[in-house]
């Protein structure tokens, strides 16, 4: 799935705001004619208002599928593409392997951040996607800055907590550089992000690309271990989801149990 | 100049309408403390409503540029950038070479237009500029349908009639592919376009794309030589100026009094 979260409040269903989920579920429930309390879907990153997709992916139980010819993949697909509205769309459905869930299967998750920061570079037809900045950002800095981060770490002082959850993570990927057309591109992987996580890590290096901190000051953030009010959260609409990676089909059931069970540091 | 033409009724001002100059020219009124009447562009490539821009061109002339410190190139690029709206972008300025016409010195136009013809490929947060498409499209079909209207030609079946005014083109560019994203582009260059032509060329060839019209049709079209209602104009928004080029500086002045002059067959 794609979409361009600026019209969204985030995936979740929220009564009375127009979410992804609930966009979606209601498009499913339609074309199955199904009543939409019985149309629920699970999904690989719940991302925050504001936040787009390229490639996110979710599963719904439809225990009626074999029988029901409208919920043939294919057929499912074009007639979602004629549904749903211009800023969501849904690019491929399958029927999903034995013990497959979208959220507790997926082994990671890829996010770009993308930043403007020179008028040449500007292209409004990437408004939706690119974050303007009116300084000057420096790249390498970033990119010496995020290295402590990698790896496996306790990411508390970037996330917004929540009781009994733990902030423990793998990031595998955190990456800044200059693109062909000039854009700040941050790229970060890991098997899963807590709330505000990626915005946070990203607002840390740009405090050090515009020379407001020093390079090594993200990794004594994560250090210390406690959420830094002066972090800046950076805004939605640079984000967005790009990949969620699974492990082949027969090791999926296994990945999902693990998944579930909270992560501890060794 | 680039701009995302979908809240735009078009590049030319227009009274009560919102339009690429309008806005423009308001902001350099406002920055340059001109009156309004005072501040008048011209560009090269006066695009419809809905057509974005990349590449536009324009030009100003200003009178007191050289003793108003205020309409420096480097300060005037920055107040514009926080003056203007998201959907209108100044990618750079500079003092105009002696002789320049962004319009008549201009030696040729690029377009690029863009369909996503597969649920697999749409992005929503391309939709602006890539025009959604039902039924699949041949590229090769139309690319091999391009190659009769490529020269210069009398494009009368493709534009909308002016008085007065010539439809004799040099089409030096009509190419059609597959992009490794699965988009369908066509990219045409001519000296100049006339009116509806790069859409209604397009459209031709898309009728050759879904196999309603054989690959020689659209050259059957040009050698009529009068407007075809079967002619689809395709809708504005998959439409994007790319780029203008223009001669070296010594060569602007001749180029102008060139094209101001009527085109004619040899």
């Amino acid at each position: 799935m794609a979409y361009d979260g600026g019209s969204f409040a985030g995936w979740a269903r929220q009564p009375g705001l127009r979410t992804v989920q609930g966009e979606l579920e209601a498009a499913l429930a339609t074309i199955l004619r199904q009543p939409p309390e019985d149309v629920r879907l699970t999904c690989a990153g719940r991302t925050d208002a504001g936040v787009h997709a390229r490639g996110q992916v979710c599963h719904l139980d439809l225990p009626g599928v074999d029988t029901d010819p409208g919920a043939d993949p294919a057929g499912l697909l074009h007639r979602l593409w004629s549904l749903l509205p211009g800023d969501l769309a849904v690019r491929a459905i399958r029927r999903a392997p034995a013990g497959f869930d979208a959220r507790f299967s997926a082994t990671s998750r890829r996010y770009a951040y993308r930043l403007v920061d020179a008028p040449a570079a500007v292209d409004p037809l990437q408004r939706a996607e690119v974050c303007r900045w009116r300084r000057h950002l420096d790249p390498a800095a970033m990119a010496a800055a995020a290295q402590p981060l990698v790896g496996l770490h306790d990411f508390a002082a970037f996330c917004r907590p929540r009781p009994g959850a733990t902030t423990i993570r793998q990031l595998t990927e955190l990456t800044c550089r200059r693109t062909d057309a000039d854009i700040v591109e941050i790229w970060l992987q890991a098997d899963a992000f807590c709330h505000s996580m990626v915005r946070a890590v990203v607002g840390a290096l740009v405090a050090v690309g515009e020379g407001r901190r020093a390079p090594a000051w993200p990794g004594q953030v994560l250090q210390a271990g406690r959420r830094d009010p002066s972090v800046r959260v950076m805004p939605p609409g640079g984000l967005t989801l790009e990949h969620v990676d699974y492990p082949p089909d027969e090791q999926l059931a296994e990945r999902a149990r693990t998944a579930r069970a909270v992560r501890t540091l060794p």
